[in-house]
Parts: structure tokens; C-alpha cells; sequence
């Protein structure tokens, strides 16, 4: 048996610790090196884009199962219909307090059924939690889709988000930001947490993913600038070989996911900013290489407008094409990759 | 009906592979950058890992599961006995052929009762294939383990992997490189399919993994190299606006595969290359995290060196520490991470 010092692990920990930090100052370095080596390409590629008719619709076909996994029959059907653009930026890759793992996706639509809106943009802010826990992650805001009349897909959810974080605001607002414990007891929230309960077995839309707050809890730009100023200085002074005490963690009871309507939007967010969108040419041309064998010709149909939720819709059989087939998302490239 | 036409279409592709090449130009100058600034931090991480026992085994026991399933309890104590160091690196990342894609892995090992070997490294060669077919991904060459009498984990896969190798080799010399189709006749090809038809069901060992070759098939460097160049003079054509002629495509019948003793051998050293090694300290970190609650001291046993293949074996339990968790390898990093 070989005992190891207690202190010694400490040590270690300390050393990991003090690495740690500075293999993300690297992530950091390399994220805004990237972004600056893909911005012109990103650009081309749009122009050649806008030339293509259904891409992204074919893309979000193709996507990673991550990603398909979410996209019900008549979220295709959307997509299929008006999706013209999406965009991925780093919105806060130039900013005194912001992080280059911030980012915003931004879906342009054309005129449709469905919604007023022709842009959604969904904005993911990459924020530190005070409180002990070090918790670090993607937060959110619910964007508001102007829905028309019986064509929301969400079945009320991206509304009541919407009115749940309008309420909660003016509470913070009112009380100098001390409510915390009392937003459980807004009638937003007891409406929200209430139809999430109820719809817990039936699977949302994709476009409830524009609802999405926290995996965690809504973390505001003041406490995530506060933690990362504490964090640096616990940083330094690890460099300086001196020793850093362990704050109390300060376990909180609240259940913040009982009123979030999407829980791993943070994870599909982070799957379409960081793959599906970069690969887009990829997903593309996987479409059309599934579809090589049956040597039909490229038609696009002009899509009945009504919503046909009730069975499983294949946007390529949509866009005239053939069997959908799923690609790999990992590397290396899928095998015997067909060259057009 | 809307009808694209055909030679539109063929127009787009064709941008969109010149673009596709230039992202994979820009993606190419990030992971030399990345490999650059990197460097440096893996050299301090090395030496503060050598200060800690069983780092790498803790490490595998709370890598992704797309690490972790190919783990078997008899590879676990192998890792806890006696695996030391882990060692990524990107080989041909200055030589002038060479792709930044390419990697090796090396596993030290200290004395053990397993095999005689204190160094087993994998090379992965980033490789593209001629034959209109335009495959491209990591082959590489299994790696002779020399197994102490009746230890051997994979049942002589790597040993007859390596016989075959061998003899293929000698084969492609004597018939300058036109052998592929006689390949099959060797008896060591025989050999090896039929250890694997009759092993299909049992759950090979993680060290099966040194005789892997390819996801496809081998690819030399040679024919790489005439690949990648007719690649280049097609993409300086498409540049220049020229209309590129398909290739035939020229199908191959031979199941490759017949004769692969891990056929996810590819992507699983994707993910320790680029997850696993890169975040070690991350996954290090939820192992003893993980332990926190149960307040027991760090303690290592001295491993029974029996094999104890026949039940679960929790590395963390031989290291003296509590229940074994899983982290998500997904970023963003854990929830409600705690600081050390």
C-alpha cells in the first residue's frame, strides 16, 4: 500500500490547475485565429449559397444526429419552405468583457405562414457563475417569434419563455436585483413550469430551442465579469506559489430547469455553430451524393404550405430527390467520398 | 415546379469545392498554429503528470464513451498497472509531404507482466486514395506487441494483424506493387479473416487496437502523394474556371474489411488525439471530483497482478477512491464544475 500525501495532491492540483488556465488562454488565441482565417471564406461561401435553392433545408437534413434528432417532420417542413440564410458570429470576439466563446445564430426566412419574423437571432453569451461553483457555460435569452394565428409550433412554449423573462427582468429591475428566490412565485412562472410538466412526453419543435435560458441558471454579464476578475486573481496568486482557499460552496435548492424549455440547447447550439455550420459543404454535398444512384433530375417542388405534422417528411423527397441517407459527423470523411 | 438546371447546379459544386479546398487550406494553418502554441503547455502538463501515479489510468476510466467502450475490465488493469505516459504528436506536421492530420500515439509502460514492450507507439498517416474514389482518412500499421507467455489480451489478433502486414509487405516488393488482388491467397490473409469471422461476437480488447490498418484500406505514401497532386492540378483547373471531367469511378469488390481487427480503429484514435489527450486535466479532474463526497483518503493499492478479467473492474476502486462517474465530453464543461 502506498500512501500519498495528502498535501502533495493538493500541490498537484494547484500546478493542473495554473495549466489549465492557460491551455484556455490557447483555446482563446486559436478560436480568434480561426475566426480571422474563415471570416472571408465564410463570406464566398454565402454568395455561392444564395444561388442554391433549399441548402440549408438539405443541410439541417443531413445534419448530425445531434442535431436531426430535433428537427421534428414539420420543423423540415419550415425549413424546407422559407429558410434562406443562417449565420454563426462570434459577437463578442472584439469586446473589452465579452469571450470568443460567445456566439449568435441568425436564421433568415422568407415570407411564410408560419411567422412575421424574417430574422431570428438567437444570441448564446459564454458566462462564469459566482457562488462557489464554478460553473461555466452558454446562457440565452427566449427570442420572441411573432407566430401566426394557429401556427405555432411550440404549442404557446417560445411565448411563455418569452413573457416569463419580460416579468422576471422587471422583478430584478424593481427589487435591485435581490429576487431570486421570490421569480418562483410570478404567475409566468407557474404557467411555465406547468405546461412544461405536462408536455413532458411529447416531443417538442425545434423552434423551442429558441426559448432556451441555461442548462444551469441565467447568468447576467455583471456576475460572469465579477467571477472571471475573482477567478484571475486566484490564478495569480496560484502562480505565485501561494496557496488558494477553497471558497464555500453555497449549494442552491432552486430547481432552474423547471421552467426551461429546451435543456440541452446549449449543446445543440454549440453542434450547429461548430460543425453544421462550418461543414455546411460537407452535409450539402452528402445529400446529393445519397442521391447519385437514382439519376433523377434536380426538380424543386414549390411546397404545399400546409402543416403535415402527422407522418415523416424526407425534404429531399420534397426537393425531388431520393432516400435520405445519414453521413458521419466525425473525421475522417466519410468513406469513398464521391468527388463532383 | 421549379427546375434547376443541371448545368447550374454543376456550376455551384464546383465553387463550392473550390471553397471546400480552401477551408481545408485554412483548417491545415490552424492545427500547425494550434500545434505551435500548444506544444509548450503539453511539455509542463508531461512533467506535472509524472508526478502523479495512475494519472492516464484515471484519465481512460473517465474518457468519453467513445473511448470508454472499447475498454474492457482486463484493459483497465492493465492501464492501472502499468501504463505511465501518453504522448500525442503530430509527425509530419514539417516534413514535405507530410499532413498536420497525421499523428502518432505513444503509450510507456513500466516493467509488467503483460508484454515486454516500455513503448508502443501507433502512427496514423493522413492519407488520399487514387482510383477516382476520392477516400481520404488515417491508415496505419499494426504494431507487434510482444506478449509474455498466456498474457496476450487480444487472443493473437495483433500478432497474426502483424504476420499479415509483414507479408504483404514482401509480396508488394517481389511484384512491384501489383499484387492487391493476389493478396487474399496469402495464408497469413486466411488466417487473420478467419480469427475474425470467428471472433465477431466476442468483445475484443482495447490493445486489438495496435493491429488496426484502416477503415477502408491501406494507402501508401506513394499513392498519396499522386493523389493529392492530381487533387491540386484539378482544384488550380476549377480555379481558373475550366470544366474538371469526373473520374471513372472504378469499384472495387474486395472487402478490405474482412482482414480489420478494429474497424473503428480510425476514429477511436481521433478522439483520444483530439479529446481526451488535448483535455486530460479536464477528465482528471471529474475522476476525483467524483470522489469528493466520500472524504476518503488518496491511497494506491499494489495491484494484484492476476488478470482479473472476469468481472467490472472500477480503476478508481484499485486506486482506493469511491463510485466511478461519467463526464460529458461535450462542451460546454460539466455543470456546477467545482474548483480545486
Amino acid at each position: 500500500m502506498t500512501e500519498i500525501n495528502p498535501e502533495e495532491v493538493l500541490a498537484r492540483f494547484e500546478e493542473l490547475s495554473v495549466l489549465e488556465s492557460e491551455f484556455e488562454d490557447v483555446e482563446l488565441q486559436i478560436i480568434r485565429k480561426s475566426d480571422a482565417l474563415h471570416a472571408p471564406l465564410f463570406q464566398q461561401r454565402a454568395a455561392v449559397i444564395a444561388k442554391i435553392p433549399h441548402f440549408w433545408a438539405l443541410v439541417f437534413e443531413q445534419s448530425p444526429p445531434e442535431v436531426d434528432n430535433y428537427i421534428l417532420p414539420s420543423d423540415s417542413q419550415v425549413f424546407a419552405d422559407c429558410l434562406e440564410t443562417l449565420e454563426v458570429s462570434r459577437f463578442e470576439m472584439h469586446m473589452a468583457n465579452g469571450s470568443p466563446r460567445s456566439f449568435s445564430i441568425k436564421f433568415g426566412f422568407s415570407e411564410n405562414s408560419y411567422f412575421e419574423d424574417k430574422l431570428l437571432e438567437k444570441k448564446f453569451w459564454y458566462r462564469k457563475a459566482m457562488d462557489g461553483d464554478e460553473w461555466q457555460g452558454l446562457v440565452s435569452e427566449p427570442v420572441k417569434i411573432h407566430w401566426k394565428k394557429g401556427r405555432d409550433l411550440t404549442g404557446g412554449l417560445t411565448d411563455a419563455a418569452y413573457a416569463l423573462y419580460e416579468a422576471r427582468k422587471k422583478l430584478l429591475a424593481k427589487s435591485n436585483g435581490n429576487a431570486k428566490s421570490i421569480e418562483t412565485s410570478l404567475p409566468e412562472y407557474k404557467v411555465l413550469a406547468k405546461m412544461i410538466e405536462q408536455g413532458e412526453d411529447a416531443s417538442n419543435s425545434f423552434f423551442a430551442w429558441f426559448g432556451f435560458v441555461s442548462s444551469w441558471r441565467w447568468v447576467s454579464a455583471e456576475e460572469s465579469e465579477q467571477a472571471n476578475k475573482l477567478e484571475k486573481e486566484r490564478m495569480e496568486k496560484r502562480k505565485r506559489g501561494e496557496k488558494v482557499e477553497d471558497e464555500a460552496i453555497d449549494e442552491d435548492d432552486q430547481d432552474f430547469q423547471e421552467v426551461e424549455v429546451f435543456p440541452q440547447g446549449d449543446e445543440l447550439a454549440t453542434i450547429i455553430a461548430e460543425d453544421m455550420w462550418p461543414s455546411a459543404i460537407k452535409y450539402f454535398k452528402q445529400a446529393h451524393e445519397a442521391d447519385d444512384d437514382d439519376g433523377s433530375d434536380l426538380e424543386i417542388e414549390d411546397f404545399d404550405e400546409e402543416d403535415d405534422s402527422d407522418g415523416e417528411i424526407d425534404i429531399r423527397g420534397l426537393v425531388g430527390k431520393g432516400q435520405k441517407s445519414k453521413g458521419s459527423s466525425e473525421s475522417p470523411p466519410p468513406k469513398k467520398q464521391r468527388k463532383n
